[in-house]
């Protein structure tokens, strides 16, 4: 699957649609994901919802796996822990696989807030696994 | 902390607000959160985009610690597990506190989906901790 | 799978053996593990060691997993929280599933302390994944 | 912190003495803790038992966590994806902080299985939080 391919995919998700995520590379078991933040993607402080990240992690998680294991996949779960307040002009979520099983793909997830500088910082951190259809069950 | 007062918390969260995201309990450790599905918080199979109930299980979670340690909380992280594609008519979220520490409140939640009957259907579980702010970090 | 069947089972793992497990309940999707409180499985300050809880949370899991979807299973994943510190003579894990797919078990775990006196303190939960085999990839 | 000042608090673990667990690096927010496999560490098919992963998971990202923090720590939680049956020689987790906040340390785990000729196999991956204490629950 090419970057195009992903990038169609993601477009048919309303939800990520809605949010504004964009796929900014895809291949060899990695993908990033990003999005404009705006001011109703926030929470009451300000920052980022962490609803927001956790959108994003789970999306670029998934999107990895599919690099690695082609687009038949069911995000099973996965783990995230915030590090500090998500504040920037961009959120960059970079998901790369640990392993491929058969019917299984682990990945990881770092989730950047990027300011107006280009200045990346790191505001939670991911840990997923995906079920490969056919041998998953999963959403 | 009453219902009314969450509810007022949640209505200042610009996310929660876009999503539809409404708080129908609040009390005793415990918190349910409610939105109706609408085509833009799909995915591309017609269900309910996994970042939707993530988005849900964060937010549980916290206003469940909320009923439990008041209002000044950052979530440290949480684990969602999927178990069904999630179609319906209504997410509901039902968190509630497990244990409230001085620092630390640990909470599990059931997402699940209504259906127009009004039956439930479990469609994710989900655990987390929310730090304390004063003693915390998080977002 | 009948309860003595389990702990033949629980009796084939030497780690297991090592550290006085055993089964006190099996069926009906549900698992409870035990093992006493030894000198041997303490950490540096008196209280059983998280990992001895993290071993118990893994293994009930699993065998809660068993009692619904039979022995040919693989643990995924499992994600636990500490509460407090685990003082006790008696550590007991009560395993459930939440949802028993075709490829993947979804189970919760509570890990109590029991005291000389039979009460009960819970001190850490855990959620996890179990792949049944031939559809999975895991340990 | 010194490597020798750690290995001394590792020997205060009971269940790490039990388990031959030893740290062979500590420092700069990184530890890597190594244990043999020996036949009583096993499970039922031959391979370590994921108890003994866990518990090398949840030690390694705590100690990690110490050459950051300093010695006053209480693991909160974490999360462990198991990837391949664990066979080998040795088993090595190596941990590193990913953010070191005021009362909130998180951390990843490689956790490696070494063979006979020294070639690592990755086997199970984990990301978790530790609290400082003075502002924290946990065990």
């Amino acid at each position: 699957m090419e970057l195009s391919t992903a990038q169609k995919a993601l477009a048919e998700q309303p939800f990520s649609v809605l949010l504004g995520a964009r796929l900014t590379a895809f291949g060899d078991g990695a993908a990033v994901l990003e999005l404009d933040v705006r001011p109703d993607l926030l929470q009451q402080n300000g920052f980022l919802h962490g609803g927001v990240l956790s959108y994003a992690a789970d999306n670029a998680l998934t999107f990895a796996a599919g690099a690695a294991a082609g687009p038949h996949l069911l995000t099973a779960g996965f783990t995230i822990d915030y590090l500090r307040p998500a504040r920037g002009r961009v959120l960059r979520a970079r998901a790369q696989v640990v392993r491929a099983g058969r019917s299984r793909v682990v990945c990881r997830c770092d989730l950047l807030m990027v300011d107006e500088e280009g200045v990346e910082s790191l505001c939670a951190v991911a840990q997923g696994a995906i079920s490969t259809v056919g041998g998953a069950d999963g959403a």
